[in-house]
């Protein structure tokens, strides 16, 4: 791993788990938090890539909150519309994967740069990283916002390559979503899948060059 | 409906039963058809969407087959490398919706011009409208293949514009994909939504204009 300098991160999904916004669907909505939080999930997926394709960019967090919407109504479940936003809120506040905040102090030990490279918006990255205490561990806090487009478009994933200054040869990306992790080998970047639930890749002509199953394995590529 | 002079179609789940697949994923793998063809739907979808934002389009059919490929193996099932072409040939003999025939015909006795406008490969379109008998109803079979990217893109909906010689408000767009709708509506398409499942409409700042139950209901407009 001698040619690599520096590490772009996914973050949701990736850094931190999304379902564990699960608990707090399950307080407004009891015994169908983790259902919500699945179809939650996926229409905020769906939503950055369709308003990216439709050139109708809006932030990270009203996306969050429309995906919020259709998925109560998709369930039956009526939201009332004051508390949309306290349970968007829980995107700000996602617990790191267990063996997270070890593996990013092991990576800056080996010298290397690091940055997460997000969907989020410049406040929903700064509140989540700041609420988990791990603001210092990242040279570089870079979002989607400022070209406008969400990824797998290219525009996002360049945004690693200006913040470095360093080739896309020299930058490990890593990702836990699989069309994420395609995007970003697509774009040049040697990419590393985080697979902890045992899921198959996407078949849209490209694998990870390394499959892990948690950023600690990350960490040892470089031991 | 004076100011319509024309009507675009999406094909894939407004037309034709994209789930008239189902039958023949349960002969390959008897009781797990429906699954099957849900998975290998929604992926399909998805791997229009996401190749679009990468740049890496490819014909709907090999979306199709690689689509294939991730449901079988996301649901653990062993598919023999030759089976995939004939499987996904499948969504070239579609049945149309029982309305959709008698609804073609009542809307060209209103004087309309009728296309399809589709992800589908000009093949693909051609096929699947062909082995219905359908081909003498519309005046154009429109794919995205030319332009080398799939809807919601604006460049996709710009094929209705420029084929029927029109302005967009003079041009119904039919979908029954929400998706599509909304960015038929955000393109500047007067917009109607066949809803047959009694589905939620997607959360993208966009209504359509008019939601339907069928074909017919569509075609009773105009009446």
């Amino acid at each position: 791993m001698n040619h690599i300098k520096a590490i772009a991160f996914d973050l949701y999904g990736t850094l931190f788990d999304v379902h564990s916004v699960a608990s707090k669907c399950d307080v407004a909505f009891p015994g169908r938090g983790q259902e919500i939080s699945n179809v939650w999930r996926q229409k905020q997926l769906e939503y950055t890539w369709l308003r990216s394709l439709m050139n109708r960019y809006i932030p990270f967090e009203h996306v969050t909150e429309e995906a919020l919407q259709y998925a109560t109504r998709h369930l039956g479940l009526a939201l009332d519309e004051r508390a949309v936003r306290p349970l968007s809120d829980a995107y700000l506040r996602l617990q790191p994967f267990p063996e997270v905040p070890e593996a990013l102090r092991a990576l800056r030990g080996h010298g290397l740069k690091l940055a997460i490279l997000s969907n989020g918006s410049p406040h929903s990255i700064d509140a989540v990283v700041g609420n988990a205490g791990l603001r210092d561990s990242f040279d570089h806090l870079l979002s989607v916002d400022p070209v406008r487009v969400y990824k797998p478009d290219n525009r996002a994933y360049e945004l690693a390559e200006h913040a470095f200054g360093c080739n896309r040869r020299e930058i490990l990306f890593v990702s836990s979503n699989a069309w994420d992790a395609t995007g970003a080998r697509y774009f040049g970047f040697p990419t590393a899948w985080i697979n902890r639930g045992g899921k198959v890749f996407e078949e849209m002509g490209q694998r990870p060059d390394w499959e892990t199953n948690g950023l600690d394995d990350v960490a040892k590529l470089f031991a």
